[in-house]
């Protein structure tokens, strides 16, 4: 048995995801690139590479991951390219993506070989947060003036639109592309390609997956482009778990388990949004799920079980793929899961483990 | 010229903190442990080590780490230690704390060969956030109720009462202290050892230093007891900063200058307690510091220079010593920033890179 704490990504159920983003690449026309930005766990991509295009994104490490480990077509994002950055990128990338007129003006040169493109905003999201809306006041990313997109015409080919954030509203999402059509359309048309970013939760349960199908076809052809996704959340939506173990009861007027892991540390979205884990829901005992940090709002949430809880059993907390691995850290000095893989054939083994040496090393 | 971005350690600005904390421990008696889960970067501890008892940590890997590179009186605490764990935490630890009864109940034992310890919780603190608020409901971190504390009793011979948080208000301080006195006087009157926990920002400009040192005097005196501190952000506050280039600058009705960093990925605090960075104000040339990832509010705070800014341009980041490095990680893969020193003579020197490398094998 595997010792907790450690990420375990299902191949069994990353399947699902992965053969509903390959039907919709088959009939759709879109290609579908992995955002890394999301989840960067490269020992599963031999086993997705075979139902997508490649992969995005959002600096110079992931982009050579991409290349490296995933292959297929890759696309180069940033926020903002450095001088010492901009020749590595090219030679890694099917396409690079300014994030603004003046990094296109700055590097636009150095990125000639390959099709490069611009960050489109439409000054609209789906973002619930405030802190991951693109379309905020004075936003930083990507352009929108007509005048400035003009100017960077003869340079481009294409544009990367990234508005929507785990949207599940599939006529939110059409309303928003009709939008997109009447606002940018006579620009869109000119370009080859469009990159409608990531966030659209197509592969949830119950999403019209049909309807998105048509609906990104009819854009496609309105426009005269090749349309990208860059499913992120949606690649990989519960696909893998947080696997942990109670270390401690407590009662000071509500039964409180401590695990061996922590929301700061492992599944960090959980503090900067203030949401709640996905746990067992089911029985009569009732506690909740702390880790074992200093701090005191280290909490996962509020679980149930059919027995009451000991200490050293196991707890699983589930979708734990996204955005949790790629932002683990070593607040407190808590042991980093390892990651684990189970396989189609329900074995399971570790790919990856951490230990105190991992922690020294990241210190000095 | 070090490539940006950096932490830069400044062993000059270090200097008086730890002057300082060698001051209030030769005029109040009481010992002073820096608390790794603030700041673990080992390679100043030669530095540090002359001026300090040793250290305290909230996990096996900190304790190691300090039992390893600090050396000296070297303190165990965790909020839930692990069956595998207990054995080598005693043999790094000369003390052991506790958190809870249950705790102490499971692996007294184990730590018959040492100092023994359990956490009190006071039920009040100085914290304004509820997230770091130790005496929050239902908190799990220590034990109040005086039945429990005294089935303790003959199992301890200290205690620690973590309850301040930045408090660099000498006076409320102190009147904690004597409700403290008031309300667990007797049982404490009882111990050898107690621990005041970290959080007391008593080498800030201004702080009434020699009152704090009476105040811990009389305290002990009135105890009985050898008292500890617990400096964390108090003993490397204001010694380091981050060193980060401009690498675009966007002016959407406000000038933005995007930088090779983040602050999700290098200083997280700023993102979960939604604070800015401390940032040059001198001069009327007014810009948005803004990180380089995809995250819409990764904004580092308002800037004010005496020219305008310049692509390449570096911008100094104040005060990034505490919860910055041990909590830095791989967000959007954007290059963890360097960790560098500036000796006393002047000379800088970096004392560990992080490169792709680190990025690939925190994945995998």
């Amino acid at each position: 048995m595997i010792q907790t704490p450690y990420y375990l990504i299902d191949k069994a159920k990353l399947l699902p995801n992965m053969e509903k983003i390959a039907w919709l690449r088959e009939n759709s026309g879109a290609k579908a690139l992995l955002a890394l930005k999301c989840f960067s766990t490269w020992p599963v991509f031999d086993f997705m590479r075979d139902y997508m295009d490649g992969t995005t994104s959002s600096s110079l490490y992931e982009l050579r991951l991409g290349k490296e480990k995933f292959g297929r077509e890759t696309h180069a994002y940033s926020v903002g390219w450095a001088d010492h950055e901009i020749d590595e990128a090219v030679s890694y990338a099917d396409k690079i993506i300014f994030n603004s007129l003046g990094q296109l003006d700055r590097f636009g040169d150095k990125a000639k070989g390959i099709a490069t493109g611009l960050r489109l905003n439409p000054r609209f999201s789906t973002s619930g947060f405030d802190l991951a809306d693109p379309a905020r006041p004075y936003s930083r990313l990507g352009e929108w003036d007509m005048a400035r997109l003009e100017m960077a015409e003869d340079r481009i080919n294409g544009v990367m639109i990234h508005y929507n954030c785990e949207n599940s509203n599939f006529e939110l999402f059409s309303d928003q592309l009709t939008r997109i059509e009447g606002e940018f359309g006579s620009f869109l048309k000119r370009l080859d390609w469009i990159s409608l970013g990531g966030g659209i939760h197509f592969t949830g349960e119950g999403y019209p997956i049909e309807k998105l199908a048509d609906r990104l076809k009819a854009f496609s052809d309105a426009m005269g482009v090749q349309v990208y996704l860059e499913p992120g959340e949606a690649s990989i939506t519960k696909s893998a778990t947080l696997e942990v173990s109670v270390l401690d009861i407590i009662d000071n007027g509500k039964k409180v388990a401590v695990v061996d892991s922590s929301i700061e540390a492992h599944m960090l979205d959980l503090l900067i949004y203030r949401e709640t884990a996905k746990l067992p829901q089911n029985g009569t005992h009732e506690y909740q799920i702390a880790g074992k940090t200093c701090l005191a709002g280290d909490i996962f949430g509020d679980a149930r079980f059919d027995k009451e809880l000991e200490i050293g059993d196991r707890v699983t907390i589930d979708d734990a793929a996204g955005y949790t691995m790629v932002k683990k850290n070593w607040f407190n000095g808590v042991k980093m899961p390892a990651i684990a893989i189970r396989e189609l054939d329900g074995t399971e083994h570790v790919v990856r483990d951490f230990g105190y040496d991992d922690f020294l090393k990241a210190l000095g």
